[in-house]
């Protein structure tokens, strides 16, 4: 028994005896053959849209969370923040505890880097998008982050998942590396389960053979993805790019292709960041790029 | 030695001896370390264009290609050939010779089908594209066909590459489904070397896990592809889409990452079509398609 | 600074001042321009034995571990153990808490199924491998259980890396569906810079193309990985073959190019199990393949 | 109609009328929903035995295959057709027109290449394998070459399918870089059609995200495959490796797990190889190769 989008639901196994219930406040969802119910869109046809703060993703507006990769200072911070507000972004993005697949690589400044973020925030009034590594930090989360990221390699952590279900904040869910897409929106459904529908997905690139880009941004995943779910889809091309000068090109065919949603990496100075230095945007290339978006948002009905 | 765009070249491996070569008109291009050179931007950095009859490939127009899977009758094929030259198309598609994985599926009419595309060509005007399979076919595609494709599964077949190559056709060359985007510029250099430079490269969809699309198209690899050559690339949204609803926000997503042709099956039927009967679009739905593409063309600077 | 294989160790970046650490019990691990040094065997040649209450893994003897993919009930644990046990099995594996791609698949019994895993150990004397999801339930594991197994699905779970390396337990860490073999060894490494240097590597299957079998077991992978590392490599034969005909051969195929360990799921009556039925053996099945795997192990110079 | 396997087959679609066929010489082989059906083993059930020479590929006996990857002169050749012979191999194999993915790479000696392989196969009674690029040279092959090689990039390549088919000699057909094992099969099947039953399959590696190695070799390909077909299968474990200390450990997984043959690159001096000189091995390793592959042989019931 949940209340999701504003209805009572009754999850009912096909071997359970729901026939019984009698509440009429009650809708039963019966379990399809589908591994899969509250994400799917058979119960629900129309599109989710989730808001953070005041800004709705999953409606007419495409919606641009930009930052850095990795917090590394105050100052920084508030730079790319500045610059992405103007440029157009609508959410800051940036990451204070960060997956490396080494362990010497940086890690991301923890606590104080979630404070430098809500810090940013309330100076430019942009809600904060940022990952969560352990579900032990979820305290520091709810105070100072506005959509939680579970990231590419915790997307079957079902663990975390619950644990971001019960918190109850917007989660942006990154595909898993090596995931399908109906295995997104399977762990999506583990969220949702505590109640909280405010999930986005993300399609943030696969692993494939090809090695011209860092990883194989599946944009027909995500579209074929889009006709599975009523959840809203975000894009991530910095991290498939893996190359500043493919970033531009894969933000507006992910937008074509219907994205609700880009995720972009940007860094007052990319030469010199500690971590993805190769792929994050200046100020003035993030600028051109959401010039760009609102020409193409325009000519598909919508805006950004 | 071989003439290419214009300009003599002497082929010069790092070893030869190539300084004592005194004829002015030669431009000698050295082998770098890359393993291709005709088809790389180094020695040729503006953009090639590919004439098609009066179609330029590469230009300022997003020129496409529109047509059935397979041929399959006279009747079928003008229908479709008028249908999509009042929609838009540039250039005509049809299958006269099917690469079929089981050789139980319908191999196409064979020399029976260029003849049925070639009267269709003459009543619309539009140029034709079609498959060749085998290189003893060269004289009729010769006499009958506009532009030779070379499918994904004979991406890495050297002898008809050279043949084609010979023919001096223009060709669209496919990427295989295993083959990585500098492979393809590879496979692209042995029909440069045989002195044919009207080459257009095409991006179709390459093999990995994910199974709600055919094949993932893979528009990172197009456009890292695009900062490693001068030729220009074409998109085929049909095949990885593999189902009818995916193909339109495939072929945008193409287009706004710069693809300078798309390739489309259109089909007057498509629930009765003798191959691929899931991803062929009615004539209608083309139209429409065709209408977004314009009005995506248009704000990125080009027509359609 | 850390104690690891009866060594103190000093880990030093290349930038930091260790030339005057003049402590000569401290043996200094330089780091390399790899992005791993622990887990590499640059600095320790010798391969490292990983001891399970008296079962050594990485000697002459390839040790099997086997057991239900689920722990379902008492009777059903101790039936299994008894068999594997009789059959030449060195440990008893089994599920507890199962991470499962949909939360409507069967999720385990949880820290009962961990009593039941330890009851059937102390019959039979086999020590007890499972998979912990949580690092909340360490007091469990480290009461009930003698390995702790990392899934695929968390094999880049950092915190959950750290927590095991903390525990000190043995753990047996699968790799990801979507890393490399080399991410495999790095994520160890976060293990071992804990201080926790009894790590066993599992190859179980990665995410390709091919639909034949449910993952591609990645054997070359495996080989190249045991250049790379001193650690010892399991294989899991039973996940990537998803059928029952298949284990046989994929198993003997494993300890033929060198795996140390196996890891095979056996039910009583695998077709009415609650998880992965298809794929797990009948004791009198691996009864067999025991006897197949000893015949081959003598040859190989070695025992099983 | 076709004769196969000694039998007289009528291929009937399940829409023909076949029920009057009287001749009571002519076995109906009925098209099932596969799309493969002489290459399936639903209608022979012995696995097929393939004769080149005095050799039984698909007997007892694990066959192997060995000699340069190039053919590069004569005393090259002949040199290692000594060893190859001296140290068990049964099969000469080297190739003499090379499918190279840059036309840059060195292309093989053509007909003095397989001119070479004969004479080396008279003077060691080694029946040659070579593998073929272009229909046009099936004299060549047809005179001094005992089984013909259609390479992975030829794999789906159906013209040159058809003309092994008819050409009638042994042929080793290998598995495209991207083809599942199911479409080798089907490949298989367009030889077949033409009524040459003698066809090895070849698993070669296939294209994944792993980087350890050059292509993963896909034993549980091969194992599944083992049962679609009655076909035998080769493993070929030299390409996969791309580094000849893989080599050993990825043909003992091979035999172990059922491969009939083994294709391995051998090369008096590997390091001045005109190609593949990373992974072919000394004539001093094959041998001790074939001494394990044979003790490994031993307890699997079969000999080498």
């Amino acid at each position: 028994f949940l209340n999701l989008y504003g209805k009572n639901l009754a999850l009912a196994w096909p071997d359970s005896e729901v026939e019984n219930i009698r509440d009429p406040s009650i809708e039963i969802v019966v379990k399809t053959k589908r591994s899969y119910v509250l994400a799917g869109n058979e119960w629900k046809k129309d599109p989710t849209k989730v808001n953070v703060g005041k800004v709705e993703i999953g409606g007419k507006k495409v919606v641009v969370a930009a930052g850095p990769c990795a917090v590394e200072s105050e100052e920084q911070t508030e730079t790319v923040a500045r610059e992405v507000k103007k440029a157009g972004a609508s959410l800051l993005r940036g990451g204070a505890y960060k997956p490396r697949t080494s362990p010497y690589s940086f890690q991301g400044l923890g606590e104080e880097g979630l404070k430098i973020l809500k810090k940013a925030s309330e100076q430019t009034g942009l809600p904060v998008v940022s990952e969560i590594l352990d579900a032990r930090d979820r305290d520091a989360f709810a105070r100072y982050v506005d959509m939680v990221q579970i990231g590419a390699r915790n997307s079957q952590n079902f663990t975390l998942l619950r644990e971001m279900g019960k918190l109850g904040k917007p989660v942006l869910l990154k595909r898993g590396l090596g995931n399908t897409v109906e295995e997104l929106i399977q762990s999506a459904e583990y969220i949702l389960m505590e109640g909280n529908g405010n999930v986005v997905l993300c399609e943030r690139g696969i692993r494939t053979f090809e090695k011209s880009t860092r990883f194989t941004l599946d944009i027909g995943g995500m579209v074929a993805g889009k006709l599975m779910t009523h959840l809203p889809f975000c894009a991530d091309p910095s991290h498939p790019a893996g190359k500043r000068e493919l970033v531009h090109s894969l933000a507006l065919a992910s937008v074509a292709a219907g994205a609700d949603m880009l995720l972009i990496e940007v860094h007052p100075k990319p030469e010199v960041a500690l971590s993805d230095s190769e792929q994050q945007l200046t100020p003035e290339s993030f600028s051109l790029l959401m010039e760009r978006v609102r020409g193409l948002a325009s000519v598909l009905g919508r805006s950004a």
